[in-house]
């Protein structure tokens, strides 16, 4: 039995008496590797600790953070079978897709690494002194983001790699120069432990301070609350249930001093299927819709877990039920997740007016730790007055709404609440003609597709992860791509600095050979 | 007697019963103008023709907003002796001060018309399609701001202009592309109305929908409350009192759908003075502070409430005397607020080991409606150890706190809550000296200025007016200068969506000629 330790900064610490174990969902048992619960004394040793390093990381270049983010980005691709086992023994993912994940991952920390290292993205902005203007001068002012503080990242169960330890809310956070204290997920310690030593090491061979990074265990709430609550953390990432997001937001909001939070909470999804396109290309819909509805036993935020078409004459219905049947189903990442996913089905089937549309013909060896995909059937009526229809099943299914009227369409539109994404299937001149859906769906989404699935979250500068609540608590940020790293940070203003006091992205020399907005035109020149 | 009305939309309504009426603080009369309190049903029905609006306002170019808000502009510059007469005889303000605002405010409309002209604001980025990407495709992505929805202004009392009915909060949520409902505040109602009319008028004659603009008027917090509450309502701006702004913030948060309130709630703005600016210009400061500090009565939210220095051999606190006494009172601009501003100073008077350094030789006719300026002072143990001292008294006052050693300056930096602002009066090299302190101070402060006083806000694109808790319930903003338009906005991601679907912004060709980020890349170019 290996025994994991708190990583508290270059320091490792097993003060506390309660442990847990990693546990594998496939074969319903303990793997080999036990956990030390943080104790408060770790939790608090931890967050002074990332509070005194970030005096120190928050003046260090972006190409020294640039340098520490590349450093754990190869380290993360030297892992080779090693990560791959320790992973797959506690999710119950298969390897080729953890081996995909780490890419991902390891791109995303590369792609921050290139954004610091380019520079602009801190937003310069400078407008020149007109001492002589009246009635009175014009002083000098030069805007420039600055990072938050300390940050708490919560990762997910469902990306043990890119939306965890080393994932794009750590990743972020580190960019923007805010020290960060991961609370491991329960559901992959060993991997979060994995992860955690090769950020530990990068650290410290990239000269980086002690305490920039640390890495808690708990296999309950207390670790994490006393983070949120704690006065010296600034900033919350999460990714995971409402039910967990929304607690850690209520905790936050309510502390002496509110923080913000950027908790990433799922969502439903909606895929809306027009006439024209179900009549051109109703079978391929149908095998691509069942393909993203169980990808990955349908754990994924963006699971498409909500198909809205308009009735045709053509048998779609028929066309969905030969190609779920064809889906598989698997192993999910932990039994309360299954067994959530079951009683979820159940409870909308239990609803008058839902009907079970198709069953996938999975048949696991071990069935108690397996998912099987369904797919549910209602019409409009029954939906729109089922709210609880539209909310999310973690799982392999979807909820199939038949509608005969385009009205009928778009009052399901205008009911939906915050998604992460939304997507509709149409014919090039039928887009237009429902133009009138797509104003109401960029209202409700982050993001919007057109004849795709919003399944596979493109990490890039264009990238929107994140939609209007309930989908996260905060509409006006992403937490993949780019633009991510604004959540950690926060403008400031300085008024009459001199050369010399002033960041180096604000002084008249453009060293760094940035673009910044110089009284109100965009350039990289010098000030002269 | 004047009975102004509700203004909803396009309509006037005066549905209620309650009236108050507009106060005169000088002559301490009412004033010749009585308001109907908006009732329940008014508040409900401007807000459903603000989610009305919103769907056509959303679509408007940046060009036709552009015309909206010069239009607002130019018929306030138009507004001649009357409004300075009806603004004054409510505020007390002089008539001098009403007029720089008035400029201050249509110069305000002006660039957030000129921001949407040239359009880049919106932050436009593509990374474009690789189809032959292997493992998968990369899809087509584009990026941009969209508007939130129907947003709620809470004036202030202390800029009848610039941070009221047409002020920062409104121009930048219009700018935005959000409707915008006011809630007058009850200190200027009759100003309040005079500039509702003129936003009416002007979203009338430049074809903008009934409902982009509604001002209702309350003297209690109902009207506030329910707005606040509305769950068509999508963001909050508030200027005003901590305690009212925390009180927004919290309806806002623990509504079913939480939404983000800016609220802006005032600071006291710490000035540090260090010894060798002291030696060299100790009475040039001593005079200039007296000034800041009692400028206008003391009524603004950069006011520099808190002096802190380094004791030297030469006597500053006799030139601050000298120069204190010389400075002028004045009429306050609401009853409540003089009273809260002279208990305020009994406060700290009251507290051990604080004393009363000076006081202004102002005499004013009518004693009972006038604040007198007076100048407090204790020594950083006290004020280390009495949180209370450091919190703001709106009015002219000031608290100098004497230090006799750097590290004791740095502790009461150290200790500091957010402000909007800090300053440092040093000399040159002295400045390096003490970088630690400007260390400390910018994240402590939306704003840091050197050798200057906090008030005078800049309105440009470098501006921060804004900073860490308890100064404002989200310091990731500014209320003042073009970024403050992203309080009202969110990102929003089209994936794969035909040319003809998009917006302008993101089509192939750069129609509108912004500066967008292609690919990593900023240009002006199309995409070909």
């Amino acid at each position: 039995m290996k025994q994991e330790q708190q990583i508290i900064g270059f320091d490792n610490s097993g003060g506390g008496s309660e442990t847990f174990c990693s546990y594998n969902p496939a074969n319903q048992s303990n793997n080999a590797y036990q956990f030390y619960k943080a104790t408060a004394d770790e939790v608090n040793h931890a967050v002074l600790k990332a509070a005194a390093a970030f005096q120190v990381y928050r003046k260090k270049s972006g190409v020294d953070k640039a340098k520490f983010l590349t450093s754990i980005a190869d380290e993360l691709l030297n892992t080779g079978d090693e990560l791959v086992t320790v992973c797959s023994n506690e999710t119950g993912l298969p390897a080729a897709r953890i081996e995909g994940e780490r890419v991902r991952t390891a791109n995303q920390l590369k792609m921050f690494a290139t954004l610091l290292t380019e520079g602009s993205w801190v937003d310069a902005r400078i407008d020149t002194a007109i001492p002589d203007r009246t009635p009175i001068p014009k002083p000098d002012l030069r805007f420039i983001h600055i990072p938050l503080g300390p940050v708490v990242v919560f990762g997910a169960s469902n990306f043990p790699l890119a939306f965890s330890v080393a994932g794009g809310d750590t990743v972020s956070a580190l960019a923007a120069g805010c020290p960060v204290i991961v609370k491991a997920h329960p559901a992959h310690p060993a991997t979060s432990a994995f992860i955690g030593k090769i950020i530990q090491k990068a650290a410290q061979i990239t000269d980086m301070p002690d305490g920039v990074f640390s890495l808690l265990f708990d296999n309950g709430i207390d670790v994490g609350l006393q983070l949120v609550k704690h006065p010296l953390i600034k900033a919350v990432g999460f990714t995971g249930s409402f039910k967990a997001g929304k607690a850690i937001y209520d905790a936050a909001v309510s502390r002496p001093e509110p923080i913000p939070v950027y908790a990433e909470m799922g969502s439903t999804n909606p895929v809306f299927i027009l006439p024209q396109a179900m009549k051109e290309r109703g079978r391929e819909i149908a095998t691509a819709y069942s393909a993203a509805v169980t990808l990955g036993v349908g754990q994924f935020c963006t699971n498409p877990g909500m198909l809205i078409y308009q009735n045709t004459e053509q048998d779609f219905n028929e066309s969905l039920k030969a190609a779920f049947e064809k889906t598989s189903g698997g192993v999910m990442l932990t039994p309360t997740i299954l067994n959530a996913y079951k009683t979820g089905v159940q409870q909308h089937l239990a609803t008058e007016g839902v009907e079970q549309l198709a069953q996938s013909g999975f048949q696991p060896e071990m069935e108690a730790s397996n998912a099987i995909p369904v797919l549910l059937i209602t019409n409009t009526n029954v939906f729109n007055n089922t709210p609880q229809l539209s909310e999310e099943i973690f799982g392999p299914t979807g909820i199939v709404i038949s509608t005969s009227t385009k009205k009928e369409m778009l009052s399901i539109a205008e009911n939906l609440s915050g998604h992460l994404t939304a997507t509709v299937h149409g014919a090039d001149e039928e887009l237009m003609e429902y133009k009138e859906l797509l104003d109401i769906l960029e209202q409700r989404a982050g993001r919007v597709i057109i004849n795709g699935f919003p399944t596979g979250v493109e990490v890039c500068n264009s990238m929107v992860h994140g939609g209007p609540y309930p989908s996260t608590t905060d509409s006006k940020t992403t937490s993949v791509g780019t633009a991510a790293i604004f959540r950690f940070t926060r403008p400031v203003c300085y008024q009459n600095v001199p050369q010399l006091l002033l960041p180096v992205a604000l002084k008249n020399k453009n060293e760094l050979n940035i673009s910044r907005l110089i009284n109100g035109v965009r350039t990289t020149k010098d000030i002269i």
